[in-house]
């Protein structure tokens, strides 16, 4: 059992979850909770090692043991050093470490999402996780946005990260991406106050809908680029919605459009 | 300027942000940054008072001007002090005491939510928001939700608190209250994965969405009493949605229907 902080391995699973860099690097990130860890072996995901402790639910022993099985490595930690490194307040005492996987783009797409400086992780994680739900195909990011592989994305993505492929891309590299399919993704863009009511524009046409972080509007470029901008109509009189929500409200209404 | 944490109204101030009895108890909460208090004052909510310290921007500045002049207390306090008492990590240099109000509900209603142990006060801010924006007239909570009045809450809400009537009340008196109206509302639960794709039920008629929190389906007591069962059809898959966002895609397709 592993007892102190100045384990190798340890050092480097704090790094992958204390810093962007570190995960940049290693080309690995952290996931950490029975569900997490269960979602990605059953997407096919390979763990390169896993540590838990004694505090696991019978749930978690479970899947301790069939990661064993499986061949992976496992290590047991003190709980006390479970608790150091895990970024959650109470660990479940479970985590993975995971290797990056270049992202496969299908070869003909018709709904793609752009994340443009989406900063505040729960945000980024509930739009990827509603992308994850509605069949999105790829969400690309652009450099502004949060870390999609730092632990608080992750863990508000609820495994949408081992099921859609996630690019973080110069805007050019993505718009170039989009216009490349077979058939051209069209580009709407989500604005707060102008634009189309959005359930009055055709997104049964292959799409990528491009939505803005919280704080400020699209980059020139992107509006440039855009073929249609699209508004939720807000009758309280209020400015703005959460992105996420703003997001979530759009790409169901895709899913809406697509399925009547 | 006060320079003391022992400060009696500071003392108040820290009670009030970190303690939900504190809030309780003095029927008060406090709002922070230049942004939430200019929505509270146009809005007509009336500060008991106002600290204000160095860190202000020039907006900040204009704001304590403004409220200076309008009569209400203001006093300034050292930097540090500030950076102490705030709840968020760089605080804007402004916060203010507001006395709760006692919610009041329209006569007769044709929108209402439901919130359902919301646990997540990010989640919790962000449906507020987006029922603010979209004209919901009143929102219940259950007394399992986060409290409306929490900072962070607050600040997820950008300024709903302000707009609508949020009431905290026990299962049996929301539902006796969303009856009581002279046209009844129709009680819309939203369920993972069953009930009516909600686009095809007809959501023009007086109702409530019921939205439940992330951990556990609704309250038997609650899905007893609902008139119908809405899901969100997710054609990638997945278990479930935010909180938040399952909120802002119903909530949305309200005003779709009453649109068009």
């Amino acid at each position: 059992m592993i007892s102190s902080l100045q384990n190798s391995r340890i050092k480097w699973a704090r790094a992958l979850i204390n810093q962007k860099q570190e995960r940049k690097k290693s080309r690995a990130f952290i996931i950490e909770g029975v569900r997490l860890v269960e979602e990605a072996l059953s997407s096919g995901w390979c763990p390169n090692f896993l540590f838990y402790s004694g505090q696991l639910s019978v749930r978690g022993q479970a899947l301790v043991a069939a990661c064993i099985q499986a061949g992976y490595e496992v290590e047991e930690v003190a709980p006390r050093i479970m608790d150091k490194i895990a970024a959650v307040e109470t660990s479940q005492g479970i985590l993975a470490v995971l290797p990056e996987r270049q992202p496969v783009l299908p070869n003909e797409m018709d709904f793609a999402i752009i994340g443009d400086s989406i900063r505040d992780p729960g945000n980024l994680g509930a739009l990827l996780r509603s992308a994850a739900a509605a069949g999105v195909q790829a969400v690309f990011l652009t450099p502004g946005s949060a870390d999609p592989f730092s632990p608080k994305v992750l863990r508000a993505g609820m495994g949408a990260h081992f099921k859609l492929p996630i690019l973080t891309q110069l805007w050019p590299d993505i718009q170039m991406q989009c216009k490349s399919f077979p058939t051209p993704l069209q580009l709407f863009l989500a604005e707060a106050q102008k634009g189309l009511p959005y359930w009055q524009a055709d997104l049964r046409v292959p799409l990528a809908l491009i939505i803005g972080g919280e704080a400020e509007g699209a980059d020139p470029a992107i509006q440039k680029a855009t073929d249609k901008s699209l508004q939720i109509p807000m009758p309280g009189g209020f400015e703005s919605l959460n992105a996420a929500v703003a997001a979530g409200v759009l790409i169901f209404e895709v899913v809406r459009q697509r399925s009547s």
